[in-house]
């Protein structure tokens, strides 16, 4: 762990996105709500929120932290059979949010994978990117893709 | 959670891989051990068989159980700027461990992003795949691309 | 803990209940969907099951157990305007589940204060109980109101 | 997880209480030391101390925050054959610490339940309310039974 | 973690025992019961109860494993100004519990350290070590110093 | 828990040091590094900083804080064939890290032990002191053998 106690408290807010491609079969029950073991998508929300607060926990050298904010967003994607997943993070403190958002991230798409792979064993979680983050010495950051991505103003919103 | 009092305890393991792309720089740095927060890759294995062990905490539907082996291997992939991860679970129990291996995959690759993006913010997790699982009353199964992947030795042995 | 090394492992059941009053204007909003922290009785049944695998940790002198099954079941008593909350655990282990069943009942409670406080903060948990427990050396037990308890279909079925 | 970082970090301090009847045999033998599992209170009051620091991983929408005090007090009530359970939770930051006090609550009262058990397993917790809360936007809150209660000096004393 | 699926699983015991050497004045403080932050030998007990059931979190490779019973004893040294305490870890599974015992252990040492230091900061912890396990396939072993050490009653009960 | 909440947030920092006898043996192979489970030097390391961070759920009395640094540093002492450990904490808050430097500590000096048990279970953690703690009212504190302790260089500088 660095040191970060003479860093100054600014708020700081990062988004990391994901997709978790799972067939047609089971992205067609997904959209009836038929997958046998539950909605996916409510749980993976809450699963990310709640493991984006277990982050110290888990990356060996995350600072234990105060987070301010979290949520996730998922959002269908026909065309790919699949679901992307997005998680803000946001924070006033000393140190960035980025593992925040990307643990709250992989274990959203973990839970959909939980949900979906009796129908399907065959998944993949892949794109799993930092697009945004705010604050800090050195500014605002923006993934070159950003501008691109295609943001539900669910969570656009959330950047300001 | 669903019940699993009536299944048989068996033996079995579970493969999961994926791949993280860190950009030239840091892959030079990473490989002359000049990443300024120290190694990814020993961090990596350990922070993914303790995150293992956590994964009934952090998917909300998975069973608490008492894995009896997990471990973690990365390998360089020089053409790709990456480091590919593996993760092997094990248990003698009525539930699978595949949430077990991917929780301990994405947790290592999580690991090595914490520890390169001082370098380099634009990091990229994909193919995030189970290759192999066997037990359970289905037997062993494959992915599609198991027989083309080329597994390290280390990890081609803890499947026998 | 007491020592239970020698005890049989034998399939056990638990069922709890207990009931929160939120008041007429909060379960009024609770009804329509309205409240302004999204829906209570979804979360609630989440994090009691996760809260179940938990009780180790909490509750200092129960044993480390592998839950093979825990539900929570919310149902709306419009009469009281209050919920009443059930908790279903289930092993086959050398311990009960009593423990387990209440930890997750009492957690899916009060994560129901939690999204019906920012409309009133005067809520009430009560009525908290065992109602049935099954398996261990002494048989299945049951408590006095359990006949009257209208336990909901989906509760019911668990107990078998 | 709602937004807390534009909110200012003042003194908050919230007191919630709730209650255990255990039956007259139980209670005797609680009143004489000689529950046959141990000292049910002494427990009672390290594990709700210990539980109400827990509170962000149980209740997901909770912040993660620090603490500055928790304390636990039982106090026997013989005419009813019950031990009321106080929890005070303390903080100096941007969120209430309700749901902390009330995890502590509902952990102590589950601890006592989980030592008298082996003698009366029809126990019940009832009562559980938030009686008092100071700090936040909109200043001091009271339980309208909260002059009626006859607060032990011991919890009084940390309401300053 | 080593591969522990093709081991039997047998009952096996371990007894760790330490000693926390406090100083005349404190020790004065500690048997009076006039500490100012209350009694440690209490807590200690429980703390290390309910740490010995973290073992697998905090020690990277221990497996997850279900303790059939922990226990911990604290004993005065007046000669040494000190507490001797003792751990005894106790389970039938696949894998032996001498770090479980250890880790109960030192927790309740850190315990007792932690309600001191406001009188003496000048505090030391000594002599840990393991001074019995019983099972697994090697049988009993103990230290060469077991016959000497002046076993509790309490404590020596727990090894049969 | 004491109330903490008028204290200042100052810097204060933390140095607790400790030895584990292994043996002439388990020294010869772990300075080969040929002990059979693996390199127990750099995975104490990192327990160490992990288990620092938990120390809030550990120590009951211990207020959940924010640590801004934590690290733990091995050095071979030939002479007395053992380890000695340093762990460093660092914070800027309303409270001190004596818990968390030890419990990183601890923790350390246990992940050693369980690697190098297979080969010989005859260890001994000894010499667990405080050395040095800075900041809070009454300012910076050594132990009588700081002077003389020959602290390695990386660990020095971090008390500066």
């Amino acid at each position: 762990m660095a040191d970060v106690s003479e860093k100054p408290a600014t708020r700081r807010v990062a988004l990391a996105s994901g997709l978790i491609r799972i067939g047609q079969k089971a992205f067609e029950l997904l959209e009836k709500g038929e997958l046998p073991k539950g909605d996916p998508l409510a749980l993976a929300e809450i699963a990310g929120v709640m493991a984006a607060k277990q982050t110290p926990k888990l990356i060996p050298l995350c600072h234990p932290i105060s987070l301010s904010r979290a949520s996730v967003h998922c959002e269908l994607r026909p065309e790919a059979h699949a679901v992307e997943v997005y998680c803000v993070a946001e924070i006033t403190e000393r140190t960035g949010v980025e593992m925040e958002a990307l643990t709250g991230l992989q274990v959203a798409l973990l839970t959909i994978w939980d949900l979906v792979k009796p129908v399907n064993p065959e998944l993949e979680i892949s794109d799993t990117r930092l697009l945004f983050k705010s604050g800090g010495k050195r500014g605002d950051w923006q993934h070159p893709d950003f501008e691109k991505a295609a943001l539900p103003s669910e969570v656009a919103e959330r950047l300001k």
